[in-house]
């Protein structure tokens, strides 16, 4: 990525423009939340509805569901999460500030040696023998690495005496694997079939954050394809082509974007890859697709008591389903498209502007109505009613047409409608293309169709 | 609401047509939490996008927004939560369980009393006078009330010895009201204008659900509306019918809808209404539309030490704006559109078909492609590939004709496609219509214009 794009600069015109604010801002922010703007917000939903439309709706053999955030605590003791998913910390005894030991030796090392595979131990002698001093306060006085737990906890009483824990959800999918059997019997189910789900989870997250790359509470798009053992290879390579191609249809480009193959899987696990984005701090995780074999439908048989087999009704074999699992962040995504996105353009008079080039369908507006002046308003607002029943608009009408064009790049509306003296005369506006800055002009009762096939996907 | 609809039947039908499972069910459901299935994430999802639709994309003076789940504490403090967000309990000394004194009192009364204004000691005198016993276990052995706090608490830590509390937040509204002066700059807003949010709220309820009519983790569809405080009994007023109008075109008819205006106003408060509807479980709240005066920007505008104040560009007058709230749960408007849909109506034949008479916009799946025998899949594949494009479609090849019909009714899709073998011939189909079940005869390239049609709203 070398168009002069840095993560402050796309903060600043995140901030600036409405798309993403810092997570209660009057009060000092709140570390690693974030809230979207009335630009953000259009942006984020339609990612996650692309996502929906690809993926559950144009697929026959994909069921959508919505589990709770709150579940029973033992889907996570089946999932191991209670007794295993915790980050290694360390805190600075000078300042009191806590970091994670794994993340202390990568950045030292400028990501020369990976912490991902050294034990605890290893860790403790590596930071020591190169003296890794902490970041916040340059004291060299750390506690010994503990193990951070990574689900927040909360409590659930209705019974005096026990309140019970329960946890905010670290990950969205193991409401499809309690859901396997409802699922299976309601829609008459035939085995592969997947089930996918657009929902938030939270993780306790000591690390930074790099804006929406990494948050305490995110929203992830994930789908579980549940398959015949002798099946799974093939859905796994499908669904790293078809993980492939969303993203490309989404408008990353290809030389962005590389698959990065897992070499120390988790011990149930027979493979992994994920799709890296090169983000302005540099190739990062995207998405990933594992084939997590039978781990997790013998896990919720073995805790819940359910028999989670599948009888083949063609074959008559029985057999646990294997689950190849497809996951992305939706805002982890929205920041690729949003970096993909940006332009410095230099134009012919020696100005710049800057532009977002989402995909029309991706555009928080689609159309922006834009009053020449003040008194052509009543107008514009007709257009305005016409356009909003069927696209998210936009509509402003203060200050110079070339400014309020300027604004509009900057948050990506492809087209922008201007009403003028002659739109009182004959009902035609003038079209203002946002990547090529062309005008047409078109009657107002073309609009609509006009918009309506450029938007499409 | 006399159509021989109880609430145990519409929760059968939900889990066994795929709208609604019970959270985490394999492992006995965890209290009060609801997963959507397959046929009702769509028919929720379809909800939540007729009313940002009509109240965000329609209208040029509402913003939208989503704020993170979490939240610094301090917004907490500033709302009044952390000091007197509680419910009475009381416990069983005998079986341990809690309930609430209010909800005893209201139901041993049968709703003859209203508990909402009496005081902790009036409650206590009230149960000890009419002996009110538990309704578990039915002994009478009550310990004193105490205040249980409804906002789940969990916490972040990132520093030694400084594990901050956290809150999930019990209503969505602060959301909007944090990012005010955000909103105002970045979309240079003028007063007046709306901020409108969709997203989750958790409470730790004790109190019986109802299915989806309380739970702990709902999902919220509310705006702010900031105004003059000259303006805004008009803007109250206005949103009572705007809220009203809404609900009437999602299908719930104006029997089953009244309001009720509140007689006990928060001391903020300026008026306060909620629509009602006639639920199976009678007349309650749907959605609530109340004058909040200047209580929220005024707060936190003392807590965060920002001037929360408008400056009127044409007046040049400065104020703090008054709040209208508009809000509606998602969760509880689908639990009403369901009641509302279902309908069992006795055929000519003598049988009975359930059929859900979702208006078309609302409806899970806009078409079933049903092939009449298995092997004219390939054609009917065809038509599901064409179609699904462009709506949510169901496609099912089991089972007989009728018995395919009468699950598409049970799901309220509105439209069945059957292709037979005249369709190998001369490419059209039969199109059958869930309300009047009439068929009629289509060709192929004209289905999606045909349903495109009938679903608009």
């Amino acid at each position: 990525m070398d168009k002069n794009l840095t993560m402050d600069k796309l903060v600043n015109l995140c901030k600036n423009r409405g798309f993403v604010f810092q997570g209660s801002e009057i009060y000092g922010g709140f570390a690693n939340t974030w809230d979207f703007g009335p630009v953000g917000v259009e942006l984020k939903n339609n990612i996650k509805r692309a996502w929906w439309k690809k993926f559950v709706q144009e697929d026959p053999n994909t069921y959508g569901v919505d589990a709770a955030i709150l579940m029973n605590p033992k889907v996570w003791e089946a999932s191991g999460h209670v007794q295993s998913f915790s980050d290694p910390q360390m805190d600075c005894k000078s300042c009191k500030y806590r970091f994670r030991a794994d993340n202390l030796i990568e950045e030292h090392s400028k990501n020369s040696v990976s912490a991902e595979k050294m034990t605890t131990k290893e860790m403790e002698d590596y930071i020591a023998e190169h003296k890794i001093k902490c970041p916040h306060c340059g004291n060299f006085n750390w506690t010994p690495i503990r193990q951070f737990k990574l689900m927040f906890e909360t409590s659930r009483g209705t019974v005096e005496g026990e309140k019970d824990v329960v946890y905010l959800r670290p990950e969205t999918c193991q409401g499809e694997y309690v859901n396997f059997l409802n699922v299976q019997r309601t829609m008459r189910a035939k085995v592969p079939f997947a089930i996918a789900q657009i929902g938030k989870s939270f993780r306790n997250e000591i690390t930074p954050g790099n804006f929406l790359f990494r948050t305490v509470e995110f929203e992830q798009m994930e789908l579980q394809m549940f398959c015949h053992p002798e099946k799974s290879m093939e859905f796994y390579k499908n669904y790293k082509d078809r993980a492939m191609k969303f993203v490309e249809e989404l408008g990353l480009t290809k030389e962005n974007l590389r698959y990065h193959d897992h070499e120390k899987l988790a011990h149930y696990a027979k493979a992994a890859c994920d799709i890296q984005y090169n983000f302005p701090i540099g190739w990062q995780e995207l998405n990933g697709i594992h084939h997590r074999g039978i781990w997790d439908l013998s896990r919720h048989g073995d805790f819940s008591g359910k028999n989670m087999e599948y009888l083949d009704p063609y074959t008559n074999e029985k057999f646990l389903p294997n689950v190849i699992e497809y996951s992305i962040g939706a805002d982890r995504l929205m920041l690729a498209i949003m970096s993909e996105a940006y332009e410095e353009e230099k134009l012919e008079n020696g100005e710049t502007r800057v532009v977002m080039h989402f995909k029309p369908f991706l555009a928080p507006f689609k159309v922006a109505i834009l009053p020449l002046q003040k008194n052509l308003g009543e107008k514009a607002k007709e257009v305005y009613n016409l356009l909003s029943k069927k696209f998210m608009c936009d509509y402003d009408e203060a200050g110079s047409i070339g400014k309020r064009y300027r604004r509009q790049d900057e948050i990506g509306t492809p087209f922008c409608v201007t009403i003028d003296f002659d739109t009182l005369e004959d009902n035609t506006v003038t079209v203002r293309d946002r990547d090529t800055m062309a005008q047409i002009r078109l009657p107002i009762d073309e609009l609509a169709d006009y918009v309506q096939k450029k938007i499409e996907y």
